[in-house]
């Protein structure tokens, strides 16, 4: 029960895993790596790592996102928002996104991730090169004064509590491998300022 | 912080997922399904599901196993083997696998799985068609004649709780979409076996 024991049989023989990373990478064209994308609500994360996936998909890439929408309601439906849940809702994406890497996959994560501490435990999970930080940087002015789903108005009067940048710190990447604007420019210069580092860095082909 | 709320925004515009799991299948050539294996420990799953990726990725498809190897060391590795953490276990399983399937990946998990509400439930996560139960037959005399890892033997001394086949039961499927005699045929003929009836399904091209 405890482990799967296949290991040899005089019918079925033994059979390892034979299908690497590096064979992945290899029929994809590229390496597969984890972008972070992390900055407060209303920044533009997800809006960013969807308009970049659409480029490298026609690219011929690999890639997933990871949003609210697909994790919340699956993997980490029985998980609330208390510190504890949080913490344990970052490290899952995490373990699932480094799960895609060695399926040779680009995972794109759109998650606050307003802590250090969080990111960082997703960074020792995979090796040097694998986790890459992107910190899409807005005022909060600015987030707050979109405001597009009337969460900071809610924040605001006390609805909603421990909402980042209101009542609950948002932790700004020491250093990240790439600071993204996305609160004051057009969003195809931030597509193209991280495709650059993708080519600059080997990840995909220039 | 609850949600993501990159809607709209007079910088960088909202962008909804325009990559789809269609256009992925659509690129890789094959549509993407879960194949879950499920059989006594020891009946050859994780063997079948390797040597069948080997194929699979031969044939320039996209293709993850998961088993206890990748699975229980990360995503999982904060429960146990209690009754509520083995369900657990399995429910993200499925929501992982599920995952793989949007992103157009065959996923191929390789757990014993014994109880039949689990995997119904996961099952019922996916439209109908995208879940194929393929249930490793071998009995249990052959797999713990084999007993590659000695775990029937620490099962029998009471060494291992709840061990399925000894003292916590295997509930066969009642109709999995195949049975593969791994407890009798040789590897290759189980794989030929799994491929022609992925090619029939119209998953895979013939």
């Amino acid at each position: 029960m405890h482990t799967e024991d296949n290991k040899k049989s005089s019918h079925v023989v033994w059979h390892e895993a034979t299908v690497t990373r590096a064979r992945r990478e290899a029929a994809n064209g590229h390496r597969s790596v984890i972008l972070w994308f992390t900055g407060l609500s209303g920044a533009g994360k997800s809006t960013l790592a969807h308009a970049l996936e659409e480029q490298l998909h026609c690219l011929g890439m690999r890639t997933f996102v990871f949003d609210g929408d697909n994790v919340r309601h699956g993997l980490c439906s029985d998980l609330g928002f208390s510190e504890a849940d949080r913490e344990e809702n970052i490290r899952r994406i995490g373990e699932m996104a480094k799960l895609f890497t060695q399926a040779g996959v680009i995972a794109l994560t759109a998650f606050i991730s307003p802590f250090r501490s969080d990111r960082d435990r997703v960074r020792a999970l995979v090796k040097r090169g694998d986790f890459i930080e992107i910190y899409c940087h807005a005022s909060l002015d600015a987030c707050e004064a979109r405001d597009v789903k009337g969460l900071y108005a809610r924040a605001r009067k006390g609805e909603i509590r421990d909402f980042t940048g209101i009542s609950s710190p948002y932790e700004e990447p020491d250093a990240p491998e790439l600071i993204v604007e996305t609160g004051s420019r057009p969003l195809d210069d931030c597509v193209d300022q991280v495709i650059r580092y993708l080519a600059e860095c080997g990840i995909i082909k220039a």
